[in-house]
């Protein structure tokens, strides 16, 4: 009966077990061409171009990898916490939500020193 | 009888409004000895110390306020996101939660970028 | 003769011992008002406010104070990895500069993970 | 007459117009390494891997590329910087360092803030 965001149907490509799943082709996409941009690093560092220049596109695919994380983060609390406050709810145990928000918050302290 | 665990109940100090409040002590502990560090920072630079041992203070000053983040992340999840998921669940309107979850990225991706 | 910028002259202030020296009431002004900022965030978990505005302030006080580590990076390397290119020239020495170099790096990579 | 520890001279591979071309090799293979990594994070999407999983292994990626910044940015302060310092040295112009400073200085804050 559809309580969260994406129970919001997408009739050709049935959501996967966890919540990112809509939004694969996205991601996708964008790890596609983050990988690109990683190969055209390593074709500048052979062509010897000029190290200011491989450190700007550095920080574009660092932006770009940084874009995948934050949205999979959102994903997972939108998703796997939510989900698990609801279970965490109905059987009484709240070890159940308090676990998956350890998790992401360890994820995300990975990220912010990574 | 307290599925969550902020609900265990602390009888000194009653829980604030906000998941943060029963670390609340600790939190403050931190801050003011990020705020000494600060103020030993300014002192370095006025003392004319060398440039990387106060870079190297830097660091631990960033350290600390990452640390004090993450954990009002954490407890912004496990309490404001966990609550508006139950309301959501209990309202039959998704958007409780899904602001609440938009909120706490945004604030995880100005915290990346900080 | 002037190797450097910030031989600039400056009449009222004469350059202490370090490169930033130039600079240092403009990083005092602003570590002044980090510390501010972080007694303002400790204020606000004092009185209870809402985690994700803590938050806001933590990314303002880690910019503010990640402009200070940039600014005196900048000093370290216009000044006392120059003046070690130029020691390290006169003396026929290399392991002047390469030790100030090294320095510097290690300064960068713990503020990038800090 | 070798001021710089680059010149410890490395017959087979002759060093290029900038400072990291001793050390391209090792940043080709982490870069192809760091390839294989995105790639890698593309399957378990594909694969609908836990996000979690997925998080953890973008930390692992964002690190690798990270080394490689360090690594080309310590190249650059080693080589372009204090070269610039020796010219600016020789010519009397102050302004060949300090561009070269302040490009670095840029790229480092562009890598703090990506």
């Amino acid at each position: 009966m559809g309580v969260y965001l994406e129970t919001m149907s997408n009739e050709e490509e049935p959501a996967g077990p966890y919540g990112y799943s809509e939004q694969k082709q996205a991601y996708l996409r964008r790890l596609k061409r983050a990988e690109g941009q990683v190969r055209g690093i390593a074709r500048m560092v052979e062509e010897d171009k000029y190290c200011i220049d491989i450190l700007t596109q550095m920080a574009a695919v660092n932006k770009a990898l940084h874009a995948v994380s934050i949205g999979l983060l959102e994903d997972h609390i939108a998703h796997c916490v939510v989900n698990a406050a609801h279970e965490s709810q109905s059987s009484g145990n709240p070890e159940i939500v308090s676990g998956k928000v350890s998790e992401a918050t360890a994820a995300i302290s990975r990220l912010l020193r990574s």
